[in-house]
């Protein structure tokens, strides 16, 4: 039985890099050879503990390689085909997925919805910080990488572009709103990015980190806030003349940057959630103005399946966003364990690594 | 100057029916002599000295009665004419009301936006608990009552229907959705009238009042919950299969009742809260699916403005609701203070009361 | 190899009983055992020859039956349940799938969208006028049917219903809005029943056929307007006050009816066409309003999925519509030419026959 | 009694400038001296007599100036101040206005929606080619312009703007959409540049004027089709693969481009119209489907509103989207019969005049 080398969940504070057999390929499934996968902040998560997952699981859900072997009942590809899958895989067949809400995909009952039950990989089944990886429901999955994009350019399109992206959309940002983001790690990046290409006129970027700070103008931001200078929700206020923002898009998963979007929001706003959070939320009276204000909170886990992969390398090849200054740092598979270290310690202005096997 | 009686606000926990003298009418307001209103939860908010408005302000907001003057600029209406008007007034003109969010009204500045601006009447201005209220931007507000209908039949129209149908229209209920309705007071039993409105095809309310319970039926509800029988998180999860609604509305500004109506959601489901909170929410991290559930909270004050009402009171017209067994009990302005009594402790069953001058 | 009995297309003019091997079911399959389907407009159209097809298909797209054999791959069915599949068959996974667009479903290459592509039994692949269909794609197309329902309760699910609603739904009704159906066949009165379901007010229906008018009452209608005594869109406009509907629906697909269903329309309303036309349509210049009258006017094929299948069966289970009383007369597949024959001719009242192999 | 100079329908073929009084100010209007306004094609309409107007009427509908007088009730502006207004002017309180279907205002009555009732100026009331426009509804209608913008920077937001980029809005354009654009006059440019705005990433503009054509892409298209050189359907087919666009916007008001737009569209894509037709329009039933392609037609007169006008100059001041390329010509007002000239003949290049009093 063919082996092949996976960054491998032991336990918390533990992943390592090991071997596996390489799966077999079910009738609906795909293998793919990974060419370029990285590390997400989820994973750090999974690293220490945080958010749990079976031992002995592979990590990763941000996948660009190459096909392999394509199940007996998949149609529409081709081996050797260059792909990208969601971090989130959809059945296509679930009740969720029949209400376009793939995310929560659900097994195939009368009544199927799970929480998060579309992001599988890393999470409920083997990921792609290894050499092979298994995508399941292929044909809803796979989006073939439009001819002359390289590995790097669609790398954030599986998770990163997606989840931000989707923070302006769920926020339905119009041309002409004002709009405040929370935040500018990776996602927070491609939440300005989204909110710029969706028509917000005036967007304002909250950080304290230098690098993020200046890579927040670049995708799009019109102002930027170091909430370590000033109180970040002052500083919105003033810069709106004490209206708020029609969007506050969260993208940390903190009770501060949560209260602090929902304060920022005018009456009538949206606060478009994305951070993974990891306590109770307290909704403050006075900012929530009593629940007479007309509000929304929407949280978005991350939008996946083929068209929108699609629709995204189709924003990367049209020249609108590019995601390439977000990998600050590269990594062979075989150096997973110092990735690893270094993402999840923030050393030396690390966005995003590019691991290849 | 003529005088009129009014119930006035003079401090925390009187208010008392005093003489005031009948407003001057500028020229975009319309003076309505009332012939029907009502006492709403809100106001018995105000006599508890738990949401402040101004000393010698004129309480109420639920206004039946016949246009007595028309300001020199308002046309399109006839001295004499029967009309409603919502409890949140309108401009028509405001950003906000530009934005179709009426209901968040603000002055006329480049950035007016005023957080609950466009509830008036007993709020910023005098209000509909009198012999005659001042309706401003009348051409925005006034509606006239279809022949045929009594002031109790559209008594619900500018307050309580126009909440609670908006708890199921904020939910965006759709053909088939399964919906809980959390409270069963005057509000909840309409958001439970207006799921059944907009297609829902379960629908399940939650209270213990045997009489609420029974109206919920009648209303529209499908199964009624008494929560001190079950646990109605446990029950609803039960009746849904394990699967949880689709919408769920929160009619009564608790924590437990704004909880219990996340732990219902499905993932992807929309909590609609319509409940006038009074201290700072929490949301429990696994109920919240730690953000990444796609959920929706949104709140709704209350849409007002004449094509509201219009419509309202169509629904009224066309038989589909009847609000008049939300009526219980019928006093005089006179009696105003006792109609407060019995309705802020929910002596003898009462729903709702009418105040007649 | 086993046989069956199944309706066939010869040639136009000419659907006869014949039989058909019993397909062999593929991995993503079902095969399906009839016990009751029905004839649609749809299917009079291939018998004329106006609509082509392929010589030897079984027709039929409305299926009521028994899970015979599942495919390998089909996972969360049991063999032995019953089960209805909508006329639509989406794959779940093209890229029109994924967008929500089910019945445009196309194969799954990087562009896939096929006009009209989920429409297959009877029109791509066999259908369900026969003792056995092959359900594609079962796991997203199967629903159970709820215990308790009669064949003849869900009979018109597959499609009449979910079109008809669907010119509700596309139709974007709202609480209070008037609505205006052009013919009640089975569709138009679905379409009124779907108007009522989501709240309309005013519910205008038309057409001239006293059983059928005498129905559209049933269905939800409040005015019945006989086109051969007046001319609807005068009539119309009268009951509305000079007015028009927010929302006119288009079940018949003529020019006639599609003009009348513009003509009625406020400035700002939406035209929902569900009819299937047959020659080009003309858009005058002044119903029209030279284009400036902010109108919609949107096409819907029919929605399809096990989703939606559960949530139209849902509807009949809460008893909020029944469409029991479409089912006018009563025929053994044994007799189908002669059912084709009554259905295609109208005699003696037939709304929707029922079919039992 | 003051007089002013204006431009003035006399019959049609001629609109000359002449002498009338200044207007009185009512309550509820503003008095703008105007400082820059400009000639639209549907102005040329009126002067050819394809559209009819009363003889003696002020043309023109695109007012940038200086407020000189407010009405007695009108709150929140100063006399001084540097505004626009859009070409539609709301109530702010008829049925539609509170619909937020501001550009079909009508009469306060119980049902008053009027067919393009909100388009007021140099069609139901004097217009802005004069020194002086009366400005109904000034609460409602005037936006100050933000410091540091020039009057021809915010020249086009009052309607060339707004239709432009409502043909991107109404075809709810979202982020990866494929688009085309039939003809490059200056809506249609606009509608270039709000496509580019909301996030499509593929978008096509077909013309033949060389001018026009290099304009598209300044304001955003990615292919440029020249339709005197290749039939724009073959080729926009050939650019999607053979897919056809999510949306299509029509930007002239011709069978051509109307039939153009909706053959390019793929299955259950929306024809997002903007052009003022002169005729009936065909839709051939190959290019509609047989009415079952899910497709949406929707036209749009423009939306109005300070809100609207306060976006659109917030995204010229943002540096979004420059119009200014689009004033190619400039006259004092004085001139204005030379300047209908030159714009009706599409002389020199001509895209939209500058008319300075």
């Amino acid at each position: 039985m063919p082996k092949m080398k996976a960054a491998i969940f032991v336990e918390p504070g533990r992943i390592v890099l090991d071997e596996k057999p390489i799966p077999d390929v079910g009738p609906l499934d795909a293998l793919v050879r990974i060419t370029t996968t990285t590390i997400c902040g989820t994973d750090v998560h999974i690293l220490k503990g945080e958010y749990p997952v079976a031992h002995g699981l592979t990590i990763g859900h941000e996948p660009v390689g190459v096909i392999e072997k394509l199940g007996s009942a998949v149609q529409g590809y081709r081996e050797g085909q260059r792909v990208i899958a969601g971090a989130i895989c959809t059945s296509g067949h679930s009740h969720a997925a029949l209400c376009s809400c793939h995310a929560q995909d659900g097994p195939g009952t009368r009544h199927g919805w799970k929480g998060m039950g579309g992001w599988k990989f890393g999470n409920t089944i083997d990921g792609t910080q290894a050499e092979y990886v298994l995508v399941p429901d292929a044909m809803a999955n796979l989006a073939p990488v439009p001819e002359g994009l390289t590995d790097e350019q669609v790398l954030m399109c599986p998770d990163i572009m997606s989840t931000g992206f989707s923070g302006a959309e769920s926020g339905a940002i119009c041309i002409g709103d004002t709009v405040a983001v929370f935040a500018q790690g990776p996602i927070g990046l491609c939440a300005t990015a989204g909110a710029r290409l969706m028509g917000a006129t005036t967007i304002i970027a909250v950080d304290s980190v230098p690098a993020r700070m200046e890579m927040a103008r670049r995708m799009g931001a019109d102002h930027v806030v170091d909430f370590t200078q000033a109180n970040p929700v002052t500083e919105i206020m003033r810069l709106t003349d004490g209206r708020g923002v029609d969007v506050a898009i969260e993208a940390l998963g903190r009770q501060q940057t949560f209260e602090g979007a929902l304060r920022v929001l005018r009456p009538g706003g949206t606060l478009s959630s994305l951070g993974v959070y990891s306590s109770d939320l307290k909704i403050p009276l006075d900012a929530f103005l009593a629940g007479l204000g007309d509000h929304t909170i929407r949280t978005t886990l991350c939008p996946g399946g083929k068209e929108r992969m699609r629709r995204l390398m189709d924003v990367i090849a049209s020249g609108r966003v590019d995601t390439r200054p977000l990998v600050t740092h590269r990594f062979k598979l075989d150096q997973i364990e110092e990735a690893y270290d270094q993402f999840a310690n923030q050393r030396d202005g690390v966005l995003k690594v590019a691991i290849t096997p």
